[in-house]
Parts: structure tokens; C-alpha cells; sequence
């Protein structure tokens, strides 16, 4: 049966220089629209799954055309309203070879951040929902951003759903004079399967180790509801090479997927996003160790393609998972 | 003797959809950088006149960029400071026969709107300066733009500098708490040349009158050191056919412009900062008749050229002014 | 209440030259989606109306990079197919000056032709609609596209939908073995409004007339259940330059709308069904005159818009109706 | 029978700013191929005459690429030759409204203006030659170029074959030491059409008149040879709006073409090309008042292609003289 | 002496979305022309053998523009004839990094497929030739195209000139109701170049075998007219990063190419028929060995180049073959 | 205290194909300006260096914009003139794989290499200036671009400033009658920092000897003002690989930097002017260990960055230095 999920947060219009060129240089810029958490609705709508993402754009062309690209891409849009405030932006220069990639963000006072969802009914939002997604992002914009994540965590639970949390610690967010201490705690308590690194579980969770299998330990003594915690790791060699690979825990066992050499890379935002995605259709559909294959492999080809989202079929990571059609010529 | 000007307010950097795309088409936008005031000053540098812009970026990249926008076409970045906040922008979707152009802003909490310009050293601005520029839009923005106004005006005051003032009330600023006639009669006593309209007049001085010349009359009773008043009279018969003159009122006469028919546009923006570029130049060096028609002139050269700046030399608006080279072939 | 619109028939992949350029000089083409009946759907979507296009596309990248775009701009895609064949195309270099328009069609033997439609339950596709629109390029394809209308037409009929049928008789098609008189009638029996000119009463009804009231007058004569007539007039006076005026004959009175100057045309494929659009848009929402004003108007204003796409807002139409913001500079 | 053309002269690399950007503006510029008599030989092939040109090109991948330009339009190569020097060049920013044309010559030390072409063997390249075309912007080069004009033209004459010059005077060329005076007359000797207006006809045979008939009439008692002179006369109203009209002198009568008025010009260098290669085009299969109108129409249309080739079907100059298809949609 | 060879084949426009962009992605294609059979010719055009592709073009604008594009890259037009029928197509979506690139082909019903080539005077096209190439595509198109093949071969053996026949074995076509081991066997008997791995030789020729020399040895005892038998190995480890040499075998020995690692690959389609092109060049102008050396290094330059035809001179060739220049910026 | 730098020579035009385009198949051309002196400004002074260009261009508007690009990447342009003569300009083609990058140039008879500068005041140039820079392709293009070589050479060792020479001899220049032993010993003479390969010391200094170390005593020996001398060493494996690393002879060792392996190249024309500029950078700023490893880190990134200029910031140099920020995504 298709398998119904929700995820919650800002779709930002994204603005990257073409090619390699420089913010210096450039006097274009390629515009799409992506966000952590629509993004992970954006892969699974391409994999089958009835995804719809909740957020709120500026009523004017602008907001209208993020609308539609994310009903383009395939997500439903039923729960988009529309607020005050202003599309938030990121613009976007991708490095090569040595020199980094840079993201000067613009989304302060963003209709998102100041939206307080009082016209969402959750109730029917959830209804007949398999799986809930959100991230850290979220609650660091504003105290209504929080609250709204708060209030779609409690009713996600109430209803049973699986929930997803994708911890996310960003330093230069959380300004509205709340730290995370203050907040993540509370929506972690709601969460069956958390995305965090070490520095993650230090900054959210006031969880210090040097071993990941130690920190899942505690992190599961503190909040029990929780059933996986996973993350991926990246070598970055240069801005074009990268080695990848994932891990999940599943409350007792460290599974470790396969590692993978990008060369050659596209463009590497929304990895995690894609890694997220594959590992909640994994988690729903197949077995952990396939889900945590399937997560990875979803997230190296998301590498190879333009944009925030990873618009790759299911046919497509379940061949890269088992290592056919690689960078073949498929006629 | 190369003149000085000094020019004061925000740019923005403007991001325009290519060639005749809505907004809800595109998928790139093509990005120069604008504003009124700077505007003005990329005129002049133009024709060989020491031109200046006062104004504050962020300090990422994209502030970066913007400051070597206006040294590139040849604008002084002496007095370009950098502070928290913003950049400023605006997506402008271009019209074509009847349909109308569009502008969405999404300016607020910029650099400049923050700016309080506390080390600027207003003597050392003006020093040698010939004249001063500023709008009605700058005081718009915020109480610090407003403030930075008015310390900047004074200073030009007591230099004894000529001062001209490009009125341009928009309803859909002011949001600061203040309204325009609490705040720009304290700027316009300042001033000697007026750019205002019927509607300027009424909403920013508190004069109304159904007559252009009795209207200027009026404000010249309140504000006696106004030398001259002028506005330019645009008739819209579509986004792609224009006709277009300018009236002076030099205190006595009202002097009107030839009328010049505009069709095939390509970019309308800037089109009065163009003209008010043409005025000061031609007060600066010619008698009043000409500085009148070389403003005109030079606006409708600017409707011909992409973006918001006028990159037209002198010889060709000289020449425009005497109806020759009027499309021709220049080997 | 939302009402519900139902379009069926072909839609391609028109690929046009940039620019000016001809077919000889291009190395790219610029890609959109469009046909004669799912344009309408898309006007509509614009403007509120729940629009359904049935279609079926071959089950490749192609066919779901179409239903995307359908998606993108708003169109129910729930009753859209994959079958199998190719994709239809057209290819189109846009004229200008003197220089005529021309397309290429290479639509023969695509998934919308060979598409019998069986898995169609059209109670459930009309469940709720208020109207049905379908065009005479359709039954024009391939028997099975003929049999496919009648079906939709009876199904309709037998909800006692209002149904619309733009003519548009083209030589070039009817390739299958019938003539347009063989087929059409039987089909025309189920349609309330016709878009007809002299030339489609004489090829398709076999209705010869010089008077356009007279061949109205002869068509519900033999076809009585129609309501209205109606058909736009175009001048050409060049590619850049058309004059734009539509006629609707209600049975009684033959009204006519105001005649619009469209210089500096940026694409005028597409103009017609935006004219159609517009007019049922009109008749479910206005008066008889307000709807014909209202379809040119919208006709209008696709003429400045790239692509086979009317994407201009009920404010848009609704002002140019009046004379409103004509070629103005919105901010 | 296929007509037989051999066309002489320098063919530069046109390096043009995209759309409506001023040289000061762009970042990038859109290449093709052209000159003053290959572009004859160009719009001849389109309408099936075997065109060849004589030039010479540099010996590298750019000389390469417009020798397989020509060729890609359809022109003969067999006498394309390499010689030391450059790539002649030339830059254009195209007008728009008010605003002229600019260009800017990189032409001079071309491999053309160095070429003694003492390996060309004229006997072989008229062998069933049916016209010669050349232009006075060739003995305008340098002293070799003119004596290669000399050399072509005393081949043609020997073989008696039909011979056009177009006259072609401009001031900024003619630096090699000689001027027109010292060149032109022992060249139009050998030319029995000849296009001039008036200034060509005093520059370059000293004769001075005002009216055009006189000034033919002179220019026949001089040299007796000549058959037909020609002009097209233009009327820039702007950049983009041009009244064009020509005038054929059959050593009688002055005949006159209709006027056109283009309005929405895409792009006028090679308009005057246009014209020639339609007059020889029309001398060669038409009456004389017949070969006039094929010209002017075909020069018209190239007032709506990039670039400085007539890419025009020979149907659709026809269709143009008698008023055919103006600005329609072909299917 | 210059050397003539002959390619037959169908040219299709080839359409592929820009830079790394998926076919879900795009709002343009880049356009060029291809076909296997032409490949080699534009190839050979490059190192200055006279080549002469035989195929059909519809007959409109497409047509032209293919025909147009093959004589840009200085092949020989002689023998393209126009025909009933659509121009053939493929959409091709390059890959990058593990994901693989892809095609859609959109051939059926072309001009091509339909053409019988009763108008082609064979003994005139192979008067002097020194080479005929044909690939097993053709027959797989289509009762006419096998037809035109097999009467192509007949002429050519009848002159006695040299074979070569890429077998090319592809699953998706063969749909006219044939197989290939009813119709290639026939055609192989007028071959004395064989390109074929093991699955072309069990498919084709019906000859099963695990060993490549082994399975050589069959087909010659079966083809006793074969001189060599050919093929690539390519590794492909990413879709950007490959390794490729060749083998061929004389009858007697199985020559090895050196191997190439190619990594930051640009277009690898057109690769398999640049080495072919460069080994029937070999094989005309070198030794056995030098032969397969220049080929390989042929189609390993091929992949630097977008597009299907591999624009390199042979210098450049000769250069890699000895390691020279490799890289390097050449002023 | 800021330092103060002039560099002396030609800037050319740049016309570089797109993407991956060979010259054979472009249509367009991206341009930018460069030249191997002019480059070492704009690195300097994106690190905060003053940094002025001495150079001419031709006045007309291709020279402006060339004057404009400078001023935009934050030279000083108060020594730039203008002079009779073309603009210099190269046409580039870049590699990609194991296929060179080619560069056609055609700067001769360029406003510079006319240019006398006798208008020079010398004295004003250098007052306050730490360091000049000057390179051999000056010296190499014409007389009068030796003697001004020299003549600012005297001037700058008046004044007692630090003169770096890069020596980097091209053998298709010095076509004027002068070899370069006859006019380069007389301008190391004034040189104390030399860029200089063993090619460069025998064709320039008539230094004949295999080891580096041994080249490097005896040019002291010979001049012995000399007190640095550097090269950089790039192995090439292909054109989008390649290892750089680079020495510096202080007098006594031989100092060596880090090797860097770079994979990716975007544009590696410029690398070697970057080089020099970070070496000037750190020569001014640093300890000579310090100073070449910065020099080599500023080249490395300039191989990411299309262009010839080096648009990076004095912390992503010093980042890579110590190895950070290497190829990460930076928020």
C-alpha cells in the first residue's frame, strides 16, 4: 500500500552562480527551490510515496512559483498556506577542486519563520500518515517556528506516527534568544529515529562523547522512544571528491553500509536530504541494513545532479545498491 | 572643471527574469545592481563627472560584488561602508504589450535601512562638491535612513552645496511608524531643485492643486529657497510603446520638453533616474532650456539598454538632443 | 463554488528556436508542453477553476517531464495515462516582421493517438464537472482518438455537462482514412458551444456561407442543441504586429468585443485556446458580453507571454477589461 | 539551368553582444561569419544558384571554422585559400529605439587584405560562370586587394561574363595610400551594374549631382559599359522602425520598388547584401521591374534574421513580393 | 592520395538536456546531428579523406539543417536524399558520476526507415571509392533499410572495394518482424572488417563462444572473406571515469592497443565510432598496429568533445599516439 | 601600512569558448580580459594590496570596458592611456582530458604595443611604490614596449624598489628584429626577484645548464642584484589533472613547497601570474618559506576559478595553506 509521509519546514528559493564561477563574478543565477525538509518530500515523491510537505511562502509570484515547483517535483501541496513576511533565500557559489562551496544565507523575517500555523488541522494533516519528518532547522528560526514544531510533534504522536528528526545543529541560527537546550529536548522526546553527529548531541542533547555507539547509549537511556539514530560521513578530499558512507544504529547494533568514492561531484546539497529520504522509504519498506544501503546509495546519486533534490527513480538507487548499470550508457 | 557629485541611498541588487519570462516561468534571473540615487551617479560618471555614492553593503560577497558593480561603470566607492544586515533586492519581471511590468521588493532590514553612518565625516564628503542628491525613498526606509538624511543634507547646507531632491512618495513604504509629512518638509527646506509630481505635492509637502504650475507656486511660497521644479510626464500606451516629456519651472516659466514616442522599450527602470542624471548635468554646465532636453534625451536613451543604469555617453545624448544618429548604423 | 473543467487531447513537446532564430541557424531548442485543449486547462487553473486535462503520454522521462509541467502550472493530472508510442512534438520557429511563423508537427503515431482510453471511467471524470471542452484536432488524429471523444462526449451528454468544441479544422491531419465530415457531426451533436470560423463550417459541418450570422443561423438549425457560436478575428499586419477582436453569437444577436492593437507580439501560439479559456471562464462567472471581453482580453495578454501557456492571473484579464494598468509599471 | 555566381571579398568573424547589451555591458558575444559580398554568395545558395566566394582565411582552427560556416550555408569552397595574417573582425552592439548601431572594425592586416591570390587560376574559377559580384570595400583594404579586384574583374570581362559592383564607399577604409578616385574608375569599367548613391557616385567617379537620374545618366557618358545602377533608400525612423524602398536605372527609365515598413527590426547589417543578392538573383530569372521587387522583398526579410545572412527560402521572398503569408502562422 | 570513403546510415537530430541537467530537469536541448555510419564520415572529413555519407532527410526545414550541419563538418552531400517520413530523433541525458547516462530514441517511421533508394545510382557513389562502412543498425530499422544495405554491399563487392560492417547487435530494434540471424548473415558475407564483441557474435552471426580469439576463428571459417575483426573494451567506472583499449585480430595474431584512463569524461556517445573511423584510417594509411593505436587514441579523444562527432585533426591524433602534447595548453 | 604595487603591460581581450566547446563548434564566446602582468594586480589587490596597472588601450569602447573590468576587480587605473592601435585579444579553447587547451593570439599591432608613454610620469608611478613587477613578454612584442620596459625600470631602481621580472620567453613573439639576449640582460639588470625555468635562462640569458640550482649561481654571478629566483613545476596528466608545486632560490637554498594534486581543473590559463602575485604577497608580508607556500596556494585556486584572474581572498589562501576549509561547504 502507498505509504503516506509528512514533513514540516521552510522551502527557501535557492540562487547559485553557474558553473564555477564565483559570487564576484557571476551576473546570473540558476534559481530552484529546496529546504531540508521538503527536500526529503521531494525524493520520496519520486520514489511512489504520497509525500506532502507543510509550510507557508509569501503571497505573491514568488511564493506561487515555489508552490508549483514542489507540485511539479511531485509533493502534494494541500498543506501550504500562504503568510506575511518575505521568501527566504539562499544563495549558493559550488566550489571545485580545492576551493570550497559557500552558502550566504537571507532568511530572516521569512513568511515561514513568522508563521504561526493556527489554520493548520494537524488532526487531518496526519490522517492515515505513516511517517513524520523534521528537522533542527526548524525550531532554531523563530519561537513560532518551534512552537509549530512542537504542536505537529504532539499530534503526530498522538496519532502513533513514526517520527523523524533530523537534529541538524546550525550555530548562526537560533537568535530569537531561545538556545537548543531549551527546545530540542522537548521535540527529541517525540522522535522514533534521530539524525546526529557528535557535535549534534553535544549542542542539542547535552550528550559529550568521543564514541557514537556510546552517545547513541545515552541518548537512548535519556529519550527511550528512541529506536534508530543514524548519520552519514563524508571525507571531503576536495570540492569534487568526497568518500561516503553511513551508519545506523538500531539500539543495540552499529550496522555500517557501504562506502562509496564520488568523483566528479555535481553538486553536493541535499545529500543528507537524500540520505534522510532513502532511509525513511528503507525503514518503511525494507530491512535495516537494506534501508541504511538504500539511504546511502540514494545520497551518491543525489551528488550527480543539479539542484537541491534528488530526482532519481527507485529503479535507479535499487541498481546502484546492488553496484549494476554504473555509469553506463542505458539506451 | 569636472564637477563633483555626491549621490546618498540604498542599492539593491535586482535579479530580472530573461528577456519576456513570468515570473512563475523562469528558472534563472539575470542580476545588476540598482537604486535611485546610484543610479544617478552611474549617469554621471558617464559623462566624465566626478560622481560618488554614499551608501553601506553587508560585508559577504554579495555587498562585495555590489561595490564593484558601481566602480566598475565608474561610480566612487570612497564613501561605501559596510554594516549588519541584508542586501537589499528586487525581482522585476519585465512587460511586454499590455501587460504590465512587476516589481516585488524585499528590501526591509537591509545594511542600509540599519545604517546609522556615524563615521561618516560628512565635511570631508562634500568637500568640493558641486552638488547632492538624495529621494524620498531613502527616508522611507527607516528612522536611522531617515536621520542619516537629514545629517547629510545639513552638511551639504552649510558647504552651501546645490541640492536636488527626487520627491517619489511610495505608499508601500513608509512603514517605520513615521509618515512622509512628519518627516520630508525638515529635508525638502534643504533643497533647491524638486523632482515632484501632482501626487508628490500633495502627499509630502501637504499641497494640493490640479495645476502643475500652481502646485509649484504654492511650494515655492513654503520652501523659498526651491530654485526649480520638474517631473517627467510618461503616457503609458503599452509596456513596449511609451511617449515621454519632462517640464522645469524655473521659478517663473514653465519650460516643457519636445516629446519624444518610444516603442520597442527594453527596459523602462531607471528611466527618471535617467532624466533627473540629464538635469543635473545639464544645470551644471548648460542653460536651463537644454539641461530640460538633455535630461529627456537622455531617459529615452535609457528605455533602449538593460538594467537599471544609463551606460550612455555624452556624445550620444548630445547628439539625440539634435535628432541626429537617431538609429542609425555606426561604423 | 470552484468549478470543476474537464479538456481532453494530445499533449506535445513543442520545441522552439531562441530568439529570432530560424530552424537553419539553432543548436538548441527551448522546451514547453502545450496542445490546443490542455492550454485551455492550464488559463484556467490560473484562475481557480479545478481543471482536468485527459491525456495519455508514453511511459518514459518525456512523458513524466509533461505530466510534471501540467502539475507545475496547476492541471489535475489524475486522469492522465501512460500508453504506449512516442511523444507527440512540434517544432516552432517564431516569426518576426514579415517573416511568417512556422511549425513543424511530428505527432504521428504517438501514446495520445493509439490511446483507446479503456481504463477510463469517465462517470468518475465528470463526477461534479460543470463543463467539457474538447477541440477537432482530436478526432483528427486516428480512428481510436475519434472513438475516444464520442465516448467523453456521451459521458458528458449524460450528465448534462455544458460542453465547449473548438472546430479547427486542419488539412494536414485526417490522415487515418475518414474526412472531417464523416466524423464530425456526430460529435458537434454533443456540443453546446462552437468555435467556428466560415472555413470550419464548410469543412466540418458542410455549411457554406459567406455571413457569419447566416452560417450560425444554418448550424442550430441543424445542430439545435448549440447555444453559442463563436470564432476570434486576427489581422495580421505583421509577426510583431496583430489586430484582435472575437465575435459570439447567442442564438439571436451576434455580440462583439473590442478590438485590441497588439504591437511587439512575443508568441502567439496559443492565442486562441487562451481566447477560449477565457470564454468559458466567462459563461460559468459573467454575462454573455463580459465573457467574450473576457476571453480576448486574456487572448491579449497571451501574446506577450513565451511559451503555448496563458499564465496571467484573474486580476490581470479583468484589468486589461477595463483599461487598467496597461503596460504599467506595477510595484 | 543553375545559374553559376563568384563572389570576391574579406569575410570577417562578427562578434555581436547578446539581445539589446551595450559593449559596455556584456560578458559574452554571439559569433557568425560574414561580409559584404560572401553574404551575396550566401543568400544565393539558400535559392539554389551554385555561389561560390573567393577569400582567403588564416591557417587555424578560426579560419577553419568560417571556411566551414560557408560551407554549412550552403556557399562553394573550392576557393577559399589560407594566407598569413589575421582574422579580419568586427564587433557589434545592435541598436535598439533611438539608440544606433555600433560597430567596431578589427579588420585590418587580415590574411584577405595581405592575399596576392597569384595562386588563383581565374580562367578555372569563371568557367561557366554566369555573374561576378564584387565591392568597393575591397580596393578600400590595401594595394594587393585591389589589384586582386583588378585581376578578377579583367577575367570576368575576358570571358564576358555579367559583372555587379557595389560601390561602397567608406571614408574610414582607404589607408593603404591611394584614394577611391585613383582605384574605382578602372574597376567600374569592368562593371555594367552598379549600385551607388550619391555620395558613392562623387567619391568614387567624381561625378556630382543631386538627383539620382542625372547622376546615372553621367555616370553611363563616362562608362558606357554599365547597364543598370541601383540604390535602396532607407529611413531610420528609429533602430527598430525603417521605411525601405530601391530604385533600378535601366540606362532609361528609374524604376521603383514599393515601400516597406519594418517595424520590429531583429537585425539590419547585410540589408543592403540582401538586396544585391536579390537583384542578381532576379536579373538572372525575372524582368527588371520583377528583379527589383525579389531584391527590396528580400532585403526586408533579413531585417528579421540574426545575423548578416539572408537565410530566406526562395518561396519566401516570392510570397513577400505579392503580399503572401506576412506574419502568418505556417503549419 | 586523397582516399574516398562511403558511409550509410541514418542521421538523426540528436537532443540532450545542457550540463548535467536529468531529462526531468530541463527546459532546453542542445541540438547536433548524428548517426553511427555518419560519425565515421565526419571523423575521416576531419583527417582529410574525401567521405561521402549516403542516407534520406525529410524534406523541410530539419532536413535541411541536418544536411547543412554533416556539410559544415566537411562531409559530402552528394548522395543525401529526401523522403517521405519524420526526421529520426534521440534525447540523450548524459551522466555523471554512478549515475548512468540515458538515451530515448524517437526513430520509428523516419525518412530513413522509409527510403528505398531507388534513386541512388550505386556504381556511380563507390566510382573510385577506396572503403565502404555500414553498420548492423540499419538492417535492424526496417525491411527497406536491410534492403538498401544488402544492395549497397552488392555494388560495393562488385567494385571490389573494402568492407567494414559494425555489427552493433541492439535488442530494442529488430522490429519489422525480422531478426538479425535472418537477415545479418547475408550482409556479413560482403564484410572484411568485422566490429563485433561475444553478444554480436551470438546474435548476429550465431557463433557462441567464450574466448574473443576463439570466437574470431569461427566466424572466419564461417566468413572466409573477413580480413579483421574488431572491438573496444571499455571499463566503466563512473560515468566520468573509464578505461578503454582495443584488440584487433588479423586473421592469425590479436594486436592489443594501449589502455587509456579517461577520467573526467565530457560525452562518451559517438566513441565506439570515432575508434572505428580512426582504425579504417589506420588501416588505409598505416600498419596493422599503428592502426589500432591511431583508433583507440581516436576515440579516446572523442570523449572530450560534446556531441556524437569527434572534431579532432590528425595531429592531434598522431600526438596522443605518442603521448605528446597530452594536456598541455597549446599557445 | 598598505603596500603599493605596479605591474606594467598588455591586457587583452579573452575569448574562450564555452563548456567544453571546441573552436570548430562555438557559436559564442565568453570574454574577459587578462594578461600575464595585469593578472597580478587583480590577485594583489583582492588581497588589499593598492595595486595599479600600467598599460594602454585603444579608445573606443571595448578599451573602456577592458578599463572598467580592471577597476571593477579593484586595480588602480589611474595609469592607463589610451593609444592608436587594436586591442589586443586571444581566443581560447580549453582541454578536458587528455586533449590541450589551445590559445590563438592576435595582439599584434595593438594600442599597447604601440604605446611610447611618453605621457608617463615615472616619477608620480612609483612614489611610494613597494615593488614593480614586469614580465618578458613586454620586451618581446615591440621596440617601443622594450624601451618603455626599460625606461620604467630605471625609474623604479632610482627609486630603490623591490622589481620582480618574469622571464617566461615565447619563442612566436619577438618578431620585431630583436632577439631576446639582445634586450633582456639590460632589464634583469634592474631586477632582483626572477621567475625564470632553464629554457627561460638560456634563451634569455644565455645560461646553459641542467641543474636549477647551478642555472640559479651562475645568473647571480651575473647579476648580482638578483636576490630571489622561483619557478613553479607542473607535471601535467592531463588537462583536467595536474600536480603543481613550486622553489624558490633565496640565494643560498632552495626552498620547496608543498605539492598539490589537482584534479578538476576549471581554467588553468593565469596559474602561473597567480603564483607570482602570492609570492610578491608573501615576499612583502611574510618569511620566504611562508611566502612560497602561499604563492602556490593562491595558483591552486586559481585553477578552480574560470578567467584569468585569481579572484580569491587573502583567508581562503592562508585556509589552504594550512589545509583547511579544503573542498567543504561552507554556511
Amino acid at each position: 500500500m502507498t505509504k503516506k509521509v509528512i514533513t514540516l519546514g521552510e522551502v527557501m528559493m535557492r540562487l547559485s552562480t553557474p558553473g564555477n564561477d564565483r559570487f564576484l563574478q557571476t551576473d546570473q543565477f540558476q534559481i530552484v527551490y529546496g529546504g531540508a525538509e521538503a527536500n526529503v518530500s521531494v525524493s520520496l515523491a519520486q520514489w511512489g510515496v504520497d509525500a506532502y510537505h507543510v509550510t507557508a511562502f509569501p503571497n505573491h509570484d514568488l511564493g506561487k512559483a515555489a508552490t508549483n515547483y514542489l507540485r511539479q517535483v511531485g509533493v502534494g501541496i494541500d498543506y501550504i498556506y500562504t503568510a506575511e513576511g518575505r521568501m527566504g533565500l539562499y544563495f549558493l557559489e559550488n566550489g571545485a577542486m580545492q576551493r570550497a562551496s559557500k552558502i550566504i544565507y537571507d532568511r530572516f523575517d521569512s513568511a515561514f519563520a513568522d508563521f504561526d500555523g493556527e489554520e493548520i488541522d494537524w488532526d487531518q494533516v496526519f490522517d492515515g500518515a505513516d511517517w513524520f519528518h523534521w528537522t533542527g532547522i526548524t525550531p532554531a528560526l523563530s519561537q513560532k517556528a518551534a512552537d509549530l514544531t512542537l504542536k505537529a510533534l504532539e499530534a503526530a504522536s498522538k496519532k502513533g506516527i513514526m517520527v523523524s528528526g533530523d537534529i541538524n545543529y546550525r550555530r548562526n541560527l537560533w537568535q530569537y534568544g531561545k538556545g537548543p537546550l531549551e527546545v530540542m529536548p522537548e521535540l527529541i522526546k517525540h522522535t522514533q529515529v534521530i539524525v546526529a553527529g557528535l557535535a549534534d548531541f553535544e549542542n542539542c542533547m547535552g550528550i559529550k562523547a568521543d564514541d557514537y555507539v556510546e552517545a547513541c547509549t545515552q541518548a537512548k537511556s535519556e529519550f527511550p522512544q528512541i529506536k534508530y539514530i543514524t548519520t552519514t560521513e563524508r571525507n571531503s578530499i576536495s570540492a569534487s571528491v568526497n568518500e561516503l558512507y553511513a551508519v545506523l544504529w538500531d539500539g543495540k547494533d552499529l550496522l555500517t553500509s557501504q562506502t562509496y568514492e564520488m568523483t566528479h561531484i555535481v553538486d553536493r546539497v541535499g545529500g543528507g536530504d537524500a540520505y534522510m529520504a532513502g532511509l525513511i522509504y528503507g525503514l518503511l519498506h525494507l530491512s535495516d541494513q537494506e534501508a541504511l544501503e538504500f539511504g546511502v546509495a540514494a545520497s551518491v546519486l543525489k551528488h550527480s545532479i543539479p539542484g537541491d533534490a534528488n530526482l532519481v527513480s527507485l529503479d535507479e538507487v535499487k541498481a546502484l545498491v546492488k553496484g549494476e548499470n554504473v555509469g553506463k550508457l542505458l539506451r
